[in-house]
């Protein structure tokens, strides 16, 4: 089995033989699904590829010439044709091959990419950089249709004449994102087989030639584009338009895309999801409060807003990979006495920190972030670690920043915000695997004990669930009684709770960056107080790939450190 | 004088005769020309939209209808017109009228604004809202062209389908953001008087209704025009495309748009500016070094960089009003081999928090960011005090954060950052007025004693020209000979010179926001050591216009008050 791609250098790919390459693309699918099934990871976006990766082989020259991946999660052909192959089956594993472009990993990585949008950008960059050090390379980008709807494309399309470079711009439009594709973009885009004139227009008016649209599931086709492509790149900037079918020959994946986007590891848990407790909360305040309206970025499903979504179409709204814009519509929205919920990922909100700022906060205005994937997120590494919303947040003016300590609270949270009149950010991971029991509602700026108050001589302040089951699991493995605090506001702070600890001793422990989190705001609240304070939290380092717990020890929360500080005292 | 403007209720425009709307216009005018000569502000962008104004109100009906204006720097006339004309005189001085809307200054202005590109989204958030609530408002955005080149704008009309909402766009096109408009979009919206069809091309594929081009500053046409535009609403959004002169009216500003788009005060001192530094390092650098290039958005003059793109034409990009490209293009260029220094205004920069991130500090690329306009800036209001820099930029790994003392200093770290092969964003305020001797080199993580050296009980470490400046005024007034030791980098801290103190007492001080910046860092740095920290920065509050010295004084950097904490230990 891959008899052809367990042998392969990268530079022979263009002397195979169109059969060998056809086969070739057969061995590439069956080394992805195979991998994937034991790995997890994006698959029907990499299926979808293959052969347009075969192709851009065959016509460029790796690494010489250099390529940046929308997004990136559409690497693994890419990976497999670069002498990665004998690594593959460590996709996503701790200290093993990324499931996204990076440079440190192999020369042939020109990018690291993560988030949507920014491939053309950095596809100009490059090129500037080698005309300027006179390097004749040729650069590519590829982006995804879903990506395409992002406002950093059209600002890239529009410095093109600025920079006056010559690149090659690979759309890859198969009708979706992680959610099908939305918006004017999109409604042109697709129409194009029968309206052809008008994407010509559209990309033309950037001073891009556009080729289109190719079939890029075919491999002599979409080979016979690119060769075009490269040649019409001596004039000027060419955009090549592939028509591609995500999960394309695997027909599961095909008839599921959306299903099979990222995929699990087969034999891992399924567990309790706070994105389904998201969905079945806001439905039952959109029923309570007809001004409730909820607005997402391309992530309806993974965010468990489906359901939602269909029963109430009028209040609902997904506006494509568009963070920042999803922002600004909440806060006109608000601004006109709506009550916007605007659930997204923990990184990709910060795209839309400006917004937040001046467009929600300085107008003080109510809208309710749902940020899911808070903390370590795991096995997609360094770009969608969201460990830094605590600290980001924080820092704004007008900005409340909660974290329910379990699924029940989160939705006791989003049932307060209902009368909230300000910003609000809930953050939560993505699995709820812990119930705590409470006596309080989460009012906000308040803190609870979660351990019988003994005013012992350690306080644990925790926030988060992967938080406050760590500081559970200290207390069993040090058997020293301390009193466990649910922080579950990281600002407002508990004043009068803090205020009214005895202990000496504090310690603070929170699944988020070391700098900017709770463990800062605990630091000054007891600043000059006489008592000891020690954080626990992440390096200030970008934490690769690897499995929470793992990553947990070796980042800085790790539980026999803690306890053994806490023995020492 | 102003016999129409000083008597006249909003309600009553309509009222007046072509004539009497003319007489108006000039009026505004005068007014607009005699506040802005006394209290500083902006001139030109105000000049160009007297006539749309004046049309706005004959043909809509404020404040049932609601207007968002992009940038929101234009919205002097409409401010005149809508109550505020007794009190204009108290333009951008503290508890004055605000040179943005403000929703708390007016029930005329629906939605405050700062930045550029909002607008769109925001009007069609507002418009939902009022569709959902049963209300029949228009809802208009005023959006000038420099602003149409943000990606926000793209995402907003891709979004138009999604919401389904009508609205009015006033695109006003005067061929100038703050510099020149450039790029693609700009050569294209400019040839419409010649080629109108590709224009409506361009706007009608988001299911928007083109109406243009129209002379902006005649009174009689531009009027017509919304009026037109007003019935199209029924149908469909509609983009409304006047032409209109920048500084229209006043012979001055036509001929020097650039130089009145902000003015100052007749009676305000000329200082040295950190601008005009930059601009002769950098030049110095570039002869030094061909891999030098420098990025602006939009801002190329004001940040003193016009020589630098005069001398060095290949190695300069002005990309518009686009700071997310910018920051990616800058890692493109980076990752290429270049040395790329990205110049911007600190709060600008929020737009690009997670290219910043991503593409640059993530891929550790040597991107130097330039930021001008660091802490309090004025005049301007909330969207314009740069005092979250320190602490956005520090929570980001792999990020250094550098504070010149003065102009001397920052030429020294940018020398030093040639060499340097990490992020590195160097923060400076607009004018520099001090110098202090100095023994050291910046070197990357090094502070210095600014004072001999005493072993004080109190040591002073402080950040930026301000803050060090008062702690000089401090250390006069208390005439308590404590150390001051400047720290220039927030991040990474002096380590060896900070364990070094022996003081007893560590006071902070920074022309920053009291979360996050040098004041945490520090806190952390000295947590259980025994000392006491006392941190001195802007309270958690978004900080009004108002004079830089008064309001130091009420948001948290009051002199008196850290001299009588001094004197109390």
């Amino acid at each position: 089995m891959n008899r052809i791609l367990a042998q392969l250098q990268p530079s022979e790919i263009k002397n195979l033989s169109l059969r060998e390459r056809e086969v070739l693309c057969e061995e590439l699918r069956e080394t992805i699904i195979s991998t994937v099934s034991s790995c997890g990871g994006h698959l029907s976006s990499n299926l979808g590829v293959v052969e347009l990766t075969v192709g851009l082989f065959t016509v460029f020259n790796f690494p010489d010439d250099k390529i940046v991946w929308d997004v990136g999660h559409q690497c693994y052909a890419y990976k497999l044709l670069s002498g990665r192959y004998k690594r593959f089956h460590t996709l996503r594993k701790k200290d093993g091959i990324s499931g996204f472009p990076k440079r440190q990993e192999s020369v042939f990585d020109s990018y690291n990419t993560g988030h949507a949008g920014n491939s053309v950008s950095a596809a100009i960059g490059l090129k500037k950089a080698c005309e300027l050090t006179g390097n004749p390379a040729n650069v590519i980008a590829v982006i995804g249709d879903g990506s395409f709807n992002n406002g950093l494309i059209y600002e890239a399309l529009n410095s093109l004449p600025i920079f006056n470079s010559k690149i090659l711009i690979v759309l890859n439009d198969n009708n979706m994102s992680i959610s099908p594709t939305v918006g004017a973009t999109h409604e042109l885009l697709s129409k194009s087989q029968e309206d052809n004139q008008k994407n010509i227009a559209l990309i033309e008016q950037y001073g891009v030639q556009y080729m289109g649209n190719v079939n890029g599931n075919d491999l002599q086709e979409v080979t016979n584009a690119l060769q075009e492509a490269k040649e019409k790149l001596q004039t000027s900037s060419v955009l090549l338009h592939i028509k591609t079918k995500k999960g394309a020959g695997y027909g599961f994946c095909e008839e599921n895309p959306m299903q099979t986007h990222g995929v699990a590891p087969e034999n891992a848990k399924q567990e309790q999801e706070y994105s389904k407790l998201l969905g079945e909360k806001m439905i039952e305040l959109a029923q309570k409060d007809s001004s409730v309206v909820a607005v997402t970025a391309a992530m309806t499903d993974a965010l468990g807003l489906r359901e939602f979504f269909n029963r109430f179409p009028e209040r609902s709204f997904d506006v494509g990979i568009c963070e920042e814009n999803a922002a600004v519509l909440c806060a006109g929205m608000a601004g006109g006495g709506l009550k916007p919920y605007y659930a997204i990922y923990s990184t990709f909100l910060q795209r839309a920190f400006d917004e937040i700022i001046h467009d929600i906060c300085a107008q003080d205005l109510p809208v309710t972030f749902c940020i899911d994937r808070g903390g370590l997120s795991g096995s997609d590494g360094e770009t969608h670690q969201g460990v830094f919303d605590l600290s980001y947040l924080s820092l704004i003016p007008n900005m409340t920043v909660a974290v329910p300590k379990d699924g029940e609270e989160l939705k006791q949270m989003l049932e307060l915000s209902l009368d909230y009149a300000h910003p609000l950010a809930i953050r939560y991971p993505r699995s709820a695997k812990h119930y705590f029991a409470s006596q309080t509602k989460p009012e906000v700026g308040t803190f609870e004990y979660l351990t019988q108050k003994t005013n012992s001589p350690v306080t644990l302040l925790a926030c988060g669930e992967r938080a406050i089951a760590m500081a559970f699991s200290v207390r069993e493995r040090t058997n020293v009684h301390f009193d466990i605090v649910n922080a579950r506001y990281v600002k407002p702070l508990d004043s009068a709770l803090l205020s009214a600890i005895t202990s000496k001793h504090i310690v603070t422990l929170e699944d988020n960056a070391s700098i900017g989190g709770l463990g800062s705001q605990i630091n000054k609240f007891y600043q000059n107080s006489g008592k000891t304070v020690q954080n626990y939290a992440y390096a200030d380092t970008f934490i690769p790939q690897g499995g929470i717990e793992e990553l947990q020890r070796e980042y800085g929360l790790n539980e026999r450190e803690i306890a053994d500080y806490i023995l020492s005292l």
